[in-house]
């Protein structure tokens, strides 16, 4: 019996390649004989650095950067093939999980971190950075990132103004004469699953605010300076982000690198799949099991889960696909997968199920394949 | 496909027969051909009077009683066969579900409700009562059950003494003079699966005191007070109960009947399993589903799910068994399942779970069903 695991990180517990390793110990305990094949999976989010570090053999180095709200920390991103390539991921720079729930403030949280990461890469003779957005505290449009790189920023005076999403009000003009020059032999590609605009109703302030402290008078705030970025990008460099989809990627970050690299949108999960060649592995396989932090309507729309089960579903129908979750809505049906099962395995509490996730995991996959052996 | 559906009650949120019909819901959704038979079971506690009723179809007789406390109630019980044959489950007179967790008290609670209904039942003529022992909130060794039969208990100037086990400190004689006439043609068949004795260590006190509000001090008095009536009975009856396996069942219940009736003790989910056929059943079935409100490593001895786990087992090696519960502990490999499953669908309080229990069994069920189908 062939098992492909491509789940996704259960966020705040559990990394993908921990929920691999914890499935395949339950699947062995019920089934030894049992062929596994492991493809830890990320999207551009939280996640997407290690497992592009495993996928590739790369190698991690340390650099010093500003966290969201400006404090100094030590932050990773990896590099392959001699330095030419790097791996980014914004939320090991700018992302939530790097300040206290009490601390998120997007008026304020900048993406300089990210840029210094992007500008370390550069100076090592990087010519290719693959930049996962997701899971990001920021919603300043990237005007860090870009600041980091030497774009600058002025107001009506025509100074430098301060980092963050609540200064973009007094922005008048932005110009490229100091950005770094080596970043015109420097091809971008982002990884994310986000189709948002900048800036609007379902814009990044709109959709991703929320989650980043924002409140319903913040949003509008918000907004309006994304808004007065698009537009100032517009009047210097004739280069129209606002609508773009992507652009509202990551508080924006999205927008900030069309504007200022060379860059293409890539699907993080997509990009990952192919990398494991998944479409040859779910081939011959009689089950694969996927999973993340909460299975829900959504996961069919570009998260992970959904992306596993309809590829799989695709080049082989006979396959059964197994979702496994921190939480399981109840509507699941609206998922393609065969069956979706809680870790949970009573009434706990948020933090007991994310302290017992690990065992939890191994359990339910042991229980589940002694169901199907 | 065939399935069989034996699971007990979820304990403060459905009955067996609504566990049942949320099963069969949810693998219908999955499986419309699959030919479900519908088991719920009962062990002699909570959920055993409607289970008996269905199984027998046999009617209800509402009863005034007083509960554990004393106060008024109106209880139910059971006829068939031209009011020959009753079913009575303590729970429905003396239950720890009808008084609130504040006011549990087995130093006070009475058992002199579930005696008002075998009176009941016996004055309609009934010559044979099934008594489900289980569920119960007293501690009383059964002598409000007694008194309520017309036995005396008196205290050493030879006066009645009052109910509950509080006042058995001053219990001296009893006496069987006024005991009511009828009973001498009445059979008694026990259901429990509780074999402990009355006293001591593994006594009814010890063991089933504190899920009645009993704490490390009162434990010593209730088992004190019910070792007095033990040896009263020896004294005045020459029958010697404290040891008797089953004689702790229900707060002591088990000593009373021993001692003031024609009493024979069966397995309640034996007793019913057996009624259900359930031997021939699993012969042929290709899925059990058993389930109750906690799966746990104690489900092996003496409870619902042990048991018929255990039967379908032996008859049948090839059919596998899946439990359902809303808690589902760590360590099912002490049972004999092919798997269980919790219904929770992510991180829950109790009361939650409790709430959304029937669509959580249905969807699991619907889950679960999918997967092997």
């Amino acid at each position: 019996m062939k098992i492909v695991l491509a789940p996704d990180s259960f966020k705040g517990s559990m990394s993908s390649k921990e929920v691999c390793d914890c499935m395949s110990i339950g699947i062995k305990k019920a089934l030894p004989t049992a062929k596994i094949v492991k493809a830890p999976m990320a999207d551009g989010g939280d996640g997407t650095l290690e497992t592009l570090i495993n996928l590739y053999e790369g190698h991690y180095v340390t650099c010093n950067v500003l966290d969201p709200l400006g404090n100094e920390i030590i932050a990773k991103y990896g590099l392959i093939k001699n330095n030419q390539i790097a791996f980014i991921a914004m939320s090991e720079a700018s992302g939530i999980d790097l300040i206290s729930k009490r601390q998120l403030n997007p008026i304020k949280a900048t993406s300089y971190g990210t840029g210094q990461l992007i500008l370390d890469a550069i100076n090592k003779g990087v010519k290719h950075i693959y930049i996962g957005l997701g899971g990001s505290a920021t919603n300043d449009g990237g005007q860090g990132m870009a600041k980091a790189l030497g774009v600058s920023f002025t107001d009506v005076k025509g100074n430098e103004i301060v980092l963050g999403n609540g200064n973009l009000s007094n922005l008048k003009h932005i110009s490229l004469h100091s950005l770094n020059k080596k970043l015109a032999n420097v091809k971008f590609t982002i990884l994310s699953d986000v189709q948002n605009p900048l800036t609007g109703p379902k814009g990044a302030s709109a959709i991703f605010g929320p989650q980043k402290g924002a409140n319903h008078d913040s949003i509008k705030i918000l907004d309006n300076n994304l808004k007065i970025m698009a537009q100032t990008i517009h009047n210097d460099l004739d280069i129209d982000v606002d609508s773009m989809p992507g652009a509202g990627a990551a508080g924006g970050m999205g927008a900030a690198l069309i504007a200022f690299t060379n860059s293409t949108f890539v699907s993080g999960a997509d990009f990952i799949m192919q990398k494991y060649n998944l479409k040859e592995q779910f081939k011959d396989c009689d089950y694969v099991f996927t999973g993340e932090g909460s299975i829900d309507a959504q996961s069919r729309f570009g998260k992970v889960t959904g992306k596993i089960t309809d590829l799989a579903k695709t080049v082989n129908p006979n396959c059964k696909v197994i979702g496994l979750g921190g939480i399981v809505a109840e509507n699941i049906k609206a998922l393609n997968m065969d069956a979706a099962f809680s870790i949970t395995n009573g009434s706990m509490s948020l933090e007991d199920s994310i302290k017992a996730a690990h065992n939890l995991t191994i359990d339910l996959s042991e229980n589940i394949m002694r169901l199907i052996k």
